[in-house]
C-alpha cells in the first residue's frame, strides 16, 4: 500500500484476484516457458498477456450468471524460470504446484509452452492417483521424440502418459505423425476433430474423479486464437471451446492449465481476451466446485 | 472540379457517395469521437478507414440484386469535434444530425465510439417520438455510470433510455456487469447472446413503426472484426450479421449508426471492409424504404 | 550436397519435395505475378510463404489417412517473372506449365494473383481439350475489362471462358458488378453464396473427365483468410475449404492452383498457413489420383 | 507474499521500484489520460507499457557509473482517471502530486498526454514559488485554444505559463503555428531545433534554483521513438536526450515527467525502452540531488 | 458544399490545399503506379497515405518563417491509373503533367514508383529545353534494362537520360550494378553516399536555370523513412533531406516529384509524416520562387 | 536441376552463394539457437530472414568496388538444432564449425542469439591458438551466471574468455550490471560507447595475426536495427557499423558471426536488410584476404 489512497491500480494481476494469498481457494500461476518450441517461440509472453488483457472483462459471467468475488483466488504472478535449461525449470514448476495443492489450493497454470502441463501433472497426481487428465489440442504431442529431444511441447502427453495411473483423454486433435495417429486410439480416450458429441459422452463418466484439463489454445481455430505458435486450421469457434468449459462444470477438476498463448502474432489482442474469458468461465465454472468439495472435505 | 478531365479521383468519399448534399436521400456523417472508451482507443480513426475501405467493395449488392446509384447518398465527411470536450462534441453530433433531418434525410452516423448514439437518437426522437431503438452490441452500455462518468460508451444506452418514449431492444449483449443483466430484462427488451429467431419473432411488431438501428462492430465476433476497441469472444459471424440487415428491410428505418470501429488493431483491414459492407446492405436494405416514405409523404 | 553431413537444411521449399524434378508426379511451381492487382498488392510474396509456412504442418493428413511420400512431387521454386511485364509474364507461365504437361506431370501453381490462371489453363486445355474449370472465389472475374485493361485479376475468367472448349463451374461467388451476375448464370455453371450442397450435386456429373480446379483464398472468409489483397467478408470456414478438397477427392484433377495469398496483411501467418494445408490436402487428395492415372496409362 | 518462495515475480512495477511507499525519495506515477489528443491516441497505454519495457535494462547505469538502489523510489502504479472527464482527471493528477510532495518525495509521472504536466506544475509550484521549468518537445503547445477547447495536449504551455511565478525554458521546438513562434520568444526562454549548446548555456544559471522538467518523447526523432501521436521529424538521437537528462545533473530537480509514450505505433518497443531508459537515468542523475538535499534539508 | 455548415471536413487533401484548380500555381497530382517494382510492393498507396499524413502538420514551417496560404497550391487528387498496364499509365501522367504546365501551373507529383519520373520529365522537358535534372536516391536507377523490362523503376534514370538535351545530376547514391557505378561518372553528375557539401558546390552553378527535382523517399536511411519497397541502410537523415530543399532553396524548380513511400512497412507511420514534411517544406521553398517567377514573366 | 530451364529461382540462399560446397573459400551456416535469451526471443528466425533479404541487395558494392563473384562462398543452409537442448545444440555447431575449418574454408555464423559464438570461437581456437576476438555488442555478456544458467546469451564472452589463450576485444558495449563493468577492463580490451576512434588504434596491433568477429545486431542503434531481442538506445548508426567492416579490412578474419536478428520486432524489414548488407560487405573486406591467405598458404 501507499500514501496516495484508493484511486490507483498498481501491478498488473489477473482481474478479480484476492490481495493475499492466503484468501486464496485457487491459485493462478504464470510458467513463462518455450524453448522446446519448434516453430515459432514467444508463448513465454503468454502470461503477462492474458493478466493485462483480463482488464478488458467483467467479473461477471452472464453465461454462468455468477462473479470472481465468489470464488476467491490469488494471482501469484510468474516463475522466474532458468532460461534455455529446461530440467530445472520443470522442477520448479513441480515444487511449486506441489505448494499450492499442500497448501489446500487448486492449480492454474498459465503457459507458456505446452511441457509445463508435465510438470504439474506429475505434482497433482502424487495426491490424486486416479486422475484423469483432459486434453484440448489441435496436435496430439505423442511423439516418442522430437529431433531427439524427449522433452518438447511435441512429446508431452507422451511424457505424461509414462507417468502411468492416469487416464488420458484427448479432444479435437487434427495433426500429428502417421504413428501419433497409430498409437494414439490404443493409448489414449481418442476423439479428434468435433468433439461437442464426445465431451458430452464422456462427461458423465467422470463424474466424482479427480481431473486435471490441459488446454491448448490452437485447439480454437486461428481465426479466433492467432496468437498461438504453431497454427492448425480447421479448429473449434470461440463460441465452442467456452461451451466445452460449461459441459465440464459438474467435474471435480483439481488443476488446469491454459497453454501456447503467444501474443506477438496477435496484434488485435482477441488471443489473450479470449484466453482470459477462458479462465474467468474456468475460474467460476470449476473453481466453485472445487471449494464445496474443500468445504465438504 | 479541375482543368484535369475525368481520370481523376479526388478525396476520400463512401462508395457511390453523390457530389451534392441536395441529392441525397440520406446523409453519411463522421462522428470520430473517442474520449470516453474505457480499453483501447482509436475509434476516431473508424469513419475515415470505413470510407477507404469501400473502394474494395462493389456498388452492387448481389443478396439484395440492387445498386448504390440507386438510393441517392451523400457522405458528408467528418464533424470537426473538439478533441476531450465531451459536452460540446455531443451537442455538435446533435444540432448536425437535427439538420440532416429537417432536410427531410436520413442521417447515417459512423462512429466513432458508442457514445455518438445518444445525440443522435436525442435528435432523431424529437421528429419520431413513438421511436424503437434496436440495439446489436456485445456489450449492454447500461450502466448508471463509469468511473464517476455518466456520460460514456459504457453508459449510453442508459442515457438514451432515460430520454424516454421510446423502446430498447437488445440483441447480442454478452457481457455487462451483474447490475445490468438484472436491469435489463425489465427495461428493455432484451435478448442477449444468440439473437436470430429473437429478430425474426421481433421484426413483424415493429411493422411500420419509425426505428433507429445502432450496431456496435463488436456484436460480431473479433475473429470476423478485430478492429475495435473491447472485443469480446463469442460474438456472431460476418454472414450473420449482414442476414440481420437483410433481416430489417421492411422497417421504417428513421436513422441509424455503425460505432466502435478501430482500425489499429486489425492490420487486415477486414473489420473496416466488414463495416463498408454493412454500411452499403444498410443502405440500400433500409434507405430504399426511406426513399420510398419520403416519396409517398 | 555439401560437406556438412546430414543435419542441414538448405533453402526453402514446399514440405516433402523431393530433390530431383525427374521423380516427381506433380510439379510445384510459384508464379509471382501481382501487378494487376485492383487494390492492395502483394501476392508475389505468396509462394515464399507457402513454402515457408508447410514447415509447421506435419506431412501426414490425418483427415485423409496417408503421407506426403505417397505422391512424389518436386516444388520447382519461383519463375522469375519481368516485374510489370504481363504479356512476357504470361508467356512465361504458360510455357512452363506446358512443359511439366509434356514432361507427363501435374502442374500445381501457387500465385500471385488469379490472373496466373489463366496460362495455365491455356496450357492445360490444349492437352485435354474437354476440360472442366472448377473456380472458387469471393469474386467473379468475369468483367470484359477493368479500366481499360483486358487482361487483369478481375477479367481473368471472362478472358478464361473465351478460350473456349471448356466448361466453367463458379462456387462461392458473392461479389461482382450487375452485369457480371447477369452475364454468369447464361455462362457458366454458377453456384454463389453457400456452394457445399452445390458441389455434392456436381461432382458426379464430373467423373472420368479432366478438371482443373482454381482456388482464389479469398473465397473464404477473412477471418480465416486475412492474408489477401481485396478481401470480403462473408466466406466459407477454414474447415468448408478443406471439405471442398476432400469433396473433389475422385475426380481427374489435371492441374491446379492456388492464388491471391499476400502475408502483408496476416501478421499472424495463419493465411499461409492454411494455404499449405489446403496444398498438402489438394496434393494427397488428387495427384493420388493423377498418379494412378499416369500409372494406368 | 504468498506461501511459493522467492522465485516468484508478482505484478508489474518499474525496474528496481521499494515494496513500500514509505522507503522511497522519489515516487513514479502513472498518469493515463489521452483524449485531448489532436491526432492518433494510445498515450494512456504509455505507463504499463514504460514499466514492462524497464524489464529489458540493467538497474546499473555505465554512463552515470551508479545503480537504482541507491535512489530508492516506489512505482505507485497507475491513477484510475475517469475516462473523458478532464477537469476530474486533472484534479485527480493535481492532489495525487501534492500528496507526494508533502509527503516529502519528488513525483516522476508517466503520461499520458502532455496536458497532464499542468496539474503536476501547478501543484509543484505551490512549494516552490520560484520554480523554472524545463520543456523539451518537438510542438511548442503554447496555443491559446486548439479546436475551441482551453485544456488541451497543444495548449498546455500556455496554461502552465498563465500559473504565473514561473519562468518556461523551451527546448528543441520543430513544430507550431506562427502565432506559437511570435509568442514564444517574447514569453519563453525559447531555443527551437538543436538545443545541445543552448542547454549548456543554461544550466548554470540555474544553479539552486528548483527545477520542473518535463519531456515529451516527440522531441526526439521519430526514427529513435516512433511510439507517439504525433511524429514530427527532424528531432534529436536518443543519444543526444540522454546526453541532456546528464547536463541536467545538477540541478535541484523538484518534479518531472515523461510524456506521450503511445506504443501502438511502436511494434519494435524500442520507444518504451528509450523511455525507460531516460527514466533511469533521470533516477540516478537527478534523484540522488533530490535526496542530498532531503538529508541536507 | 453542404447543408451542415462549416465544422465539416470532407474529403483528404494536402494540408492547405485550395478548394479549385483555377486559385493554384501548383498542383499535387497523385501517381498510385507500382508493378515495375522489383522487391515489394505498395507504393501505390503512397500518394493517399502522404495526404493522410499531412494533416499531423502545421500550415506554418518555422524553418522558412513562411505558411501554406502564402503559396496557393491545389491537391488534385490521384489519377485513375490502369493497373498493370505501364504504356497507358505513364501515357496519362504524361498528359496530365502536360496539361498542368500549360495552364502555367507547377506540378508536384506523388508516386508510386519511381518510374512515374519518366513521364513528368517527358513533359516537363517540352517546354524547358535547357532542363536540369536533380535525382536524390539510394540507387542509380541507370539500368539498360531489368529483368528484361526498359521500362521499370531500376532504369527510369537511363530513360530520362535518353531523353536528351538534358543534364542529369545524382545525388546520395549508394546501391546499383557495377556496370551503372561505371557509366554513372561519364554520363551523370555523380554525387554519390554523402551528398551536402556536393550540393553547395553545385547549387549556384544552376542559379536561373530550369530545374526538375525528383526525391525517392528511400535516399533518407530507413531508420527516418522505413516505409519504402527496397530499403538501404547507410542513407542520410530527416534533417538532411530537409536541409537539402532549403539548400536548393534559391533554384528555379518547374516540376518536381516525391516517389516510392509505401506506408505497409511503416506502422508507426512516421515515412508519410517526413514526406508531407518535405512536401510542404518544398511548396514553400521552391513554388514561391515559381509564383514569382509566373507573376514576373 | 529441373527441367523447366533457366528461368527458376529455387529455394532461399544468400544473394551470390554458389551452387556447390567445394566452389567455396567461405561458408554461410544457419544456427538458429534462441532458448537461452533473456526478454523476446525469435532470434532462431534470424538466419532465414537475412536470406530473404539479402534478396533486395546487388552483389556489387560500391563502398568496396567489388562484387560477390570475386569471392566464392557456399550458402549451407540452417542447422538443424534440437530445440531446448542447449548442449547438443551447441555440439553440433562446435563440430559443424570444426568441419569448415578443417576443409580450409572460413566459418560464418548467422545468428541466433549470442550463445552460437561458444562453440564456434571454440572450434576456431583449435586451429588458431593466438587468436583476438572483436566482439561489438551493446551488452558485455561478462556475467558469470545468469538466472543460475552458465551457457546463456548473457553469459557468452565469459565463456569464450574462459576457453583460454586468447584476447578478447569489446567494442561499442554500453549495457551490463556493475559486476560486468568491473571485471571487463581488467580482463578485456575494453571500449564501451562510442568505439570508432579505438578501432582505429587497435587494427594495426592486430595485424597478421588470426581474429574471429562476432557483432551482435544490437551495437546498433534500435532507430537502425529494431528487429532484436534486447534493444538498448543510445548505439551506433547503420553507416557506422559498415564503417567499422571497412576499418577491419586488412585484418587476417578466419572466421565471423552476426547474431541477435529477430525480425518479428521488425515488420520494415530493415534490421534484415542491414545485416545481409554487412554479410555482404564482410564478405567482400574480409573474405578476400582469407583467401589469398589460403592461396598463398
Amino acid at each position: 500500500m501507499n500514501g496516495l489512497g484508493g484511486v490507483l491500480r498498481r501491478g498488473a494481476v489477473f482481474l478479480g484476484s484476492k490481495e493475499e494469498y492466503e484468501e486464496a481457494q485457487l491459485v493462478i500461476l504464470g510458467a513463462p516457458l518455450d524453448w522446446t518450441i519448434s516453430w515459432r517461440p514467444g508463448a513465454r509472453l503468454g502470461p503477462a498477456h492474458i493478466r493485462a488483457s483480463s482488464e478488458v472483462l467483467e467479473e461477471y459471467s452472464p453465461a454462468l450468471d455468477c462473479d470472481l468475488s465468489s470464488v476467491p483466488f490469488y494471482d501469484a504472478g510468474d516463475l522466474e524460470l532458468p532460461f534455455g535449461d529446461t530440467a530445472a525449470s520443470l522442477a520448479l514448476i513441480r515444487e511449486s504446484v506441489q505448494r499450492i495443492i499442500m497448501d489446500g489450493k487448486v492449480p492454474l497454470l498459465l503457459g507458456g509452452e505446452h511441457l509445463v502441463t508435465y510438470p504439474a501433472v506429475e505434482a497433482v497426481r502424487q495426491y490424486h492417483p486416479d486422475l484423469a487428465v483432459l486434453h484440448f489440442d489441435a496436435h496430439a504431442d505423442l511423439r516418442q521424440e522430437y529431433m531427439g529431444v524427449t522433452l518438447s511441447h511435441a512429446t508431452v502427453m507422451r511424457r505424461v502418459l509414462e507417468l502411468g495411473r492416469l487416464e488420458l483423454y484427448q479432444f479435437g486433435i487434427r495433426s500429428g505423425s502417421e504413428a501419433e495417429f497409430i498409437f494414439a486410439p490404443t493409448h489414449t480416450h481418442f476423439y479428434p476433430f468435433e468433439f461437442r458429441e464426445a465431451l458430452e459422452k464422456v462427461v458423465p463418466t467422470l463424474a466424482g474423479r479427480p481431473v486435471y484439463i490441459t488446454i491448448d489454445i490452437d485447439v480454437v481455430d486461428p481465426a479466433f486464437a492467432p496468437g498461438t505458435g504453431t497454427p492448425e486450421p480447421g479448429g473449434c469457434t470461440a463460441q465452442e471451446i467456452l461451451a466445452s468449459v460449461y459441459a465440464l462444470r459438474d467435474l471435480l477438476v483439481v488443476g488446469f492449465d491454459l497453454v501456447e498463448v503467444a501474443p506477438l502474432y496477435d496484434p488485435s489482442g482477441r488471443t489473450g481476451v479470449l484466453a482470459a474469458k477462458i479462465v474467468r468461465e474456468a475460474i467460476l465454472a470449476w473453481g466453485s466446485r472445487s471449494q464445496e468439495t474443500a468445504e465438504g472435505g
